[in-house]
Formats: structure tokens, sequence, C-alpha cells
């Protein structure tokens, strides 16, 4: 008899998984609003079995002062590798529920997409590991290499509960690698691996200038307006060209490797029409003489979030007011440690504070980068998997954005992060008509199968 | 028998003027809440039957699209000048009531001062030419000049039908001067005219980016930022320094007299010190090397009063807004014409609106200023009429913000505009405990009539 193959038994038990994970969606484990907690703890329930029912006798609920988390373990091999598997189960609310055209939490099937909310974001990507794990306990009998699961359920809230555990459960996770399904790939064709996520640092600046707010015709031209100030802040910080006046943050811009200069200068992508298309614009804002792949991925940001202070409703109102605030945000190069950050940009800021104004700063968040060599032997071993499965080789893609339990577990366990996620672009996640295209779950599943069972021979 | 002279006559009928005046304060006219628009209208009616007592005999109400006007007219000599007087008998809105110590519509004399809503803006100032007239017929047996009168009762509203009315009625209200007795002195013991007003242009100027909100890890760095565009185009059209990159506008400074030149020069009230008390700052900010009178009253200004888009609740969103939106003014030097200003802002706007982004600007209003000669022989009179009440010169202050009917007179009319007032700084116009000072109220009286005298004797 031949040997089941791993994509043999994805095959085989797939319509399985897409009805289980149908039931897991019909949940709706809505972390933000506590009027649907019992149903998040459903979906605990859910998990919980579910991983039992994979052989993972220890999967249990761990309670924390938010959300449960589901947590289990299977480490019967002493000499093989571990890999740490992330996920979460709760999902983001559904409105505007009228812009739905199948109800959120009745999964169905159109044009071999799965509608649903959390048919990509997280459930549908938990199921591309869940599968990849029945699959090769389909091969083996067992599951072939040791396995430690953390899956979390107020992800759309903050995670601030699994932050915690991965950072106080350092020895109970050590590792070989963590690998994360929560991400996109660049087009259904075109498979690919993020490689890296900024940090961040998230600011609230207020500036001062009289004691009450001015009437601009008494005052005008001789008051001082923060307003203003703040614009003019702004501007010095960064100006047209892009350029952040914050000398030691250009500086921890990372070199990027030969092979990802090569890739970004060949731009099969094209990528900057891709970006234009996506936005809606004419032209790329910024330092336009460097690879919008840098710009996205390696190099830092400044940017104004909202500007609060004076009058914005309806009509003229000729106030000059006593304070004004901005949100500003920087991203950070993947590897550098935002621990001085928010001092570099205070300093920045007070050089540019314009005379008769006060200023101060609260830092809202701040959090790290994350950031896996393309050549590192787990991320080969990955990228080795989705060649043989899609037929192409995956690209890199930096991430601008941060996944904070990706830069905790780096920080934590020091191993290699590897998101391996199946998403793709038009897959609306946080917007009404979520769906996950099943073409993807299956070889989302293949992939993970076929990458540790090669972790499993090592 | 020694003839009555005015300052006598003044004194003379002070007690019945304060008692009158009481009176209609005791009546609720605020414009602004249509439950009180019944004792608005018996404000009016107060007015009209005022004026009928004095003997303007065909003293009337005027109805209006909004509230109506009283408008009356004693021109029996053909050889004499003819003042129009403009006041308002409408008040504003009383919350917070609970900051009152007596109530607003029960005046109560404290200290010499008179306590009630209106007591100052603008009965308290409308009893003082009407003291005057009433002393002059006192003196004279009928009042000695024409005389024409305009009272309004939506000015804390918006003064559309005055305007309206002023503007379709230049025949009707040929003069040879206009008189408001609607502002302040500098101080008790320093009697000062307000010989300018600065004309304004207000605007909305909108910037827009990508097609949605984007999401600053995904976009930021290749992304147009609206807010962000703001900060640029406004630091560029007005720096740190104070200047104002509209170089049409600059233009327009005029130059004040050299008696002007030389009071600023001496500075006896302390200007820089008093402006900032007033403002509660350390330094004033803007043109520091001009005059603080000059940029106050001769200058342009360019304010942001508010700036709308993106995030500005509790907490951290990482949105770049598709858009954003800031409220913008120019105050105009006071004889400049305000219908080109609108264009040369756009234009100026236009040449720093950053790549990638596009722009729209909304006027939201436009009004002109007013400026009256300090060596005008209405203005050399009034001077006079100051100096002999008390006892030392007014100086000539020039106002930064607006006085729209004052503007529509003088654009109608072509005739010098008097703002001739007797408020004071601490007169808390628009806040609880409004209050007009009795002794300024009886010297006003005295100044208008000694004025008016002179004006009759031409």
């Amino acid at each position: 008899m031949t040997k089941l193959d791993v994509r043999t038994a994805v095959e085989q038990g797939f319509e399985a998984c897409v009805e289980d994970l149908k039931a897991w969606l019909r949940i709706p484990s809505i972390s933000a609003l506590p009027e649907h907690h019992g149903d998040v703890r459903k979906a605990v329930a859910w998990m919980r079995d579910t991983l039992r029912d994979l052989g993972f006798d220890d999967a249990a609920v761990v309670e924390t002062e938010g959300l449960p988390l589901v947590v289990a373990s299977r480490c019967p091999y002493p000499d093989k590798p571990t890999v740490v598997i992330y996920g979460h189960g709760d999902v983001q609310p559904v409105d505007p529920l009228n812009e739905w055209v199948s109800a959120p939490f009745e999964p169905e099937i159109r044009n071999g997409k799965l509608y649903a909310r959390g048919a990509n974001d997280d459930k549908g990507q938990c199921m591309v590991w869940l599968g990849a794990l029945r699959a090769l306990k389909a091969v083996y009998g067992e599951i072939p290499l040791n396995v430690k699961i953390v899956v979390e359920h107020e992800e759309e809230t903050g995670g601030e509960a699994v932050d915690a555990y991965v950072r106080s459960h350092g020895a109970e996770l050590a590792c070989d690698a963590v690998m994360v399904c929560d991400t996109s790939m660049v087009g259904p064709t075109q498979p690919s691996i993020c490689s890296s996520l900024r940090g961040l640092v998230y600011t609230e600046i207020t500036v001062r200038g009289a004691k009450t707010d001015l009437h601009s015709g008494h005052y005008g031209g001789v008051a001082p307006n923060p307003l203003h100030a703040l614009a003019l802040m702004v501007a010095k910080l960064k100006g047209e060209d892009g350029v952040i006046h914050i000398p030691e943050l250009m500086a921890a811009v990372p070199v990027a490797t030969a092979d990802e200069q090569a890739f970004w200068k060949a731009d099969p992508l094209n990528y900057t029409q891709t970006l234009k298309d996506e936005m809606g614009v004419g032209e790329l804002v910024g330092m336009n003489e460097v690879s919008p792949y840098a710009r996205r991925g390696l190099y830092p940001t400044l940017e104004v979030h909202g500007i609060k202070g004076g009058f914005v409703g309806e009509g003229a109102k000729t106030v000059i007011p006593a304070q004004a605030t901005a949100k500003v945000s920087l991203r950070l190069p993947p590897n550098l440690n935002p621990a001085p950050v928010a001092g570099w940009l205070e300093a920045a800021l007070r050089r540019v504070l314009p005379a008769g104004h006060r200023m101060e700063m609260k830092v809202l968040s701040a959090g790290q980068g994350m950031m896996t060599a393309w050549d590192d032997p787990m991320m080969v071993a990955a990228r080795a998997a989705m060649e043989a499965v899609y037929g192409v080789a995956p690209v890199p893609m930096r991430e601008g954005g941060s996944i904070p339990i990706a830069a905790a577990f780096q920080a934590t366990l020091n191993r290699p992060v590897l998101l391996l996620g199946f998403g793709l672009g038009d897959d609306d996640l946080h917007a009404p008509n979520e769906k996950y295209d099943l073409g993807q779950l299956k070889k989302g599943m293949m992939v993970w199968g076929l990458f540790l069972e090669g972790v499993g021979k090592i």
C-alpha cells in the first residue's frame, strides 16, 4: 500500500475541516462587546475540545484578567524540534450589518469563498494549521514533532492577556520557531512571507499658549496659537520630501539583503502601481527616491492622526485656542528597540517648539518590531514548502504595521517567528462580507503540513 | 437766569435715565433663543416709545426677514448737519446662570456699577446717546441738529437684517457722520476712540489624499496624509516670524500717521505688558519688531481656528485620514477691499499644496474693515468732547476685530464712522455678571451731548 502523503491527506480531510470551521464561525465571539463574552467562552471551549480531539490531551482554558486563553502542549519527542503556534479565536464587531450579503454568523460559500465574520481573521487562518495537524496525524498516526499552542480571545481588543502570558512563560514556551497564520499573501498566484514588522511609538502632543481661548480679532497678530505651533512643529519634523528630522531614527534603518534589493529592483509585482491603485492616488508621497518596499517596511514614519483644539463645527468661529493636541505616531525600523524613541521625539519637538508656547508629550503606546532573516533555516524551510505547493518561489514582504504578539514572542523566546498566512488583499477583514478563499485555505494546510513534516524530520 | 448747560442737564436727568435703563434691562430680549422673541418685540416697542417721547414722532418698527428694526428720523434743520446713530436692543443668552451674583434680568447696582445682561452690550451704551439727546432737549427745548436712528434686534445673532437695510437705504440715511456706542475705552481715566477695524475673510480648506482612510502601518511612508499636508501649507503661509506669505496682503498695510506712531513709541499704556497680562503669556508671538498696536490694528493675520480629520478620541488609532479640513481666517488691513482676498489666499495655498494631494477652499464669510482718520473734522470734534469731560486727551485705538455694521455704514454712506463707546475691559460682555460703570454712563452722556451740541452749531 502506498503511504498517504500530506497533500492527499489534506484533500481527504478538507470537507470535514470546512464543516468544523463553519461551526466555529457560527459562534459570534466578538471580544469588543461584553454582551458577546458568553459567546467568546463558547469559542474558547470549541478550541479546547478541537485540540483535545487532535491529541492535545492537556489542552486547557487559562483564565486571565481579560478573556481566556487556550493553551496546549504535546511534546513527546525529546530529540525533535518544537514549534509554538499562535492564533486567536475572537472576532471583530459586524456593523454595518446591513452591508452584509449573508448574515455574518451564518457562514456561506459563494464562488469558492467562505463568507462570515472571522472567515479569515483569524478562525479561517487557524483552520490552516488545524487542518495541517490533522493531515499529519492521518499520515503518521500522530503529529510527528513537538507542538505548543497558544490561542487568545481578545486580539481584537488589545491582546494584553496573551502578551503578559508569553512574557511570563518563556520557559514553558521554549521552542525552535514560532508560527503565526494571521497575514496575507501578495496574490493567489504569488506566495509571499512576511519577514519583518515595524515597531510603533504613539504619542499625544499638547501645546499651550494663552491662559484662555482668545478672539482672533482682538489678539490676532500678538497671540500664541497652539494650532499654528503644532503645524510648524510637524512641518519641521517631516517636510514634503518625507525625511524625518529625528536623526537617531533615520540612522536605525537596516540595510536590506542583496537578494531583497534585487527583488525590489526587478519589481515583478509592479508594486508602486499596486500601492497607487490600493490607495486611489496618482502618485506616492514621501521619499520617492527610496523603493516603496523599503519605505513601507524598513523606514520609520511620522504621521499625524488627528488634531484637536479650537472650533471645527459648522460655520465660522474666530477663536484662537488656548491649547491644541495632536496624535502623532512613529513607525520604527523592524529591529529598533523602542525604549529611547519617545525621548528622541520629545527632544526633536522641543527643538522646534515656537517661542511663546509650552508643550507636553504623552506616550500612549509603544511596541517593538520583529524581523526574521530571509535566510534563517526555518524561513528557508517555509519558503521551500510554499514553492512546493504554489510552484512559485515566495517573495519577502515586509509589513509596515505591528503584530505585538509576534514581537513579544521574538523578544521573549529569541527564536525566529514565521508569519505564514494565506489571506488575500480583498478578504475584507474588519469590514462587511469578510471572506476566505477556500483554495487558499487548502493550499495553506498543505504548506503548513509540508513545513511541519519537514521540521519533524530534522 | 443762567442757561442750563449740557453737563448739568445730564446730571439732572441721570437718575431717570438709570431707572428707564433698568426697565429696558428687565426685558430678556435674547435674540438667539426663539422662546425669547416675544421679549425681543417688547424691547422693540420700548425703543419705539422711548424715541417718540424724545420727539421722534415717526419712530417706527420696521419688519425684516429676521427680528425688527426701530427706525426714526428727526431732520427739521435743512442747514444743519445730520448724524446717524446706531445701536442694538437684543442681548446675549445668560448661561451659565448659576454664576450670576444677581439675576441677569433683575438689574442691581453694586459699587457704582449696574449689573444685568445688556447693562453694557448694548442697552447701557445706547442709554449714553439716549441720555445725551434728552439733555440736549432739556437745554435747547428740542434736539438742535438732524438725527436719524437705526436700532436693530439681532446683532448678537448675525445682524443680517440691519446690514441689508443700511445697504438698501443709502439715500434715506444720508448724513455727515455715523455714530456708534458699542466699544470700550482703554481705562476709566484714559479715554480712547476706536479709529479703525480690520476686515475678515474666513475660509474652510479641505485637503484630500487617498480614496479612503488608510492604516498607517500598511501605508505609512508612501501615503498622502491630508493632516500633514495642511500642517505644511499653514507653516509655509505663516512662519514663526509671523510674516504672512501672501504678498498682496502685506503690501496693503497702511502707514500710520506720525501722531499715532509717536503715541505707539511713547507707549504710555505699556501696551505690550497689558497684552501679556490679558493673555497670560510671557511674551508676544508674531512680528515682534512691529509695534503691537500696529500688529493688532493695521497688519493682516492668518489664524488656524480648528483642524478636523482623522482621530481625536481617547487612545490611539493609527489612521491616515483620507481628508482633513482646516478653518483658516485672514484679518485684513482696515481699508482693504476684501473682494480679491480669497483669491489671493487660494492661489497662495495652491502654491504650497504638497504633491499627491488635492484641495478646495470655501469662503464662509468676508467683511470689510473700517477706518476713520484721526484728523477727520468729526473725529477732531469727538476727541475735543472727550478731553473736555475726562480732562485727558483720548488716544487712538485701532480694533483688530470686525463690526460689520460699521463697515456697512462706511461703505454705503461714505462718511466717517465714530465708534464712541464707554465700556471698560472688565465689563464681562457675553459672560455672567455683565455690568456697566455708572460713572462711565454719565461721562459718556456728557461726551455725546457736548459732541452733538458742537455739531449742531456748525
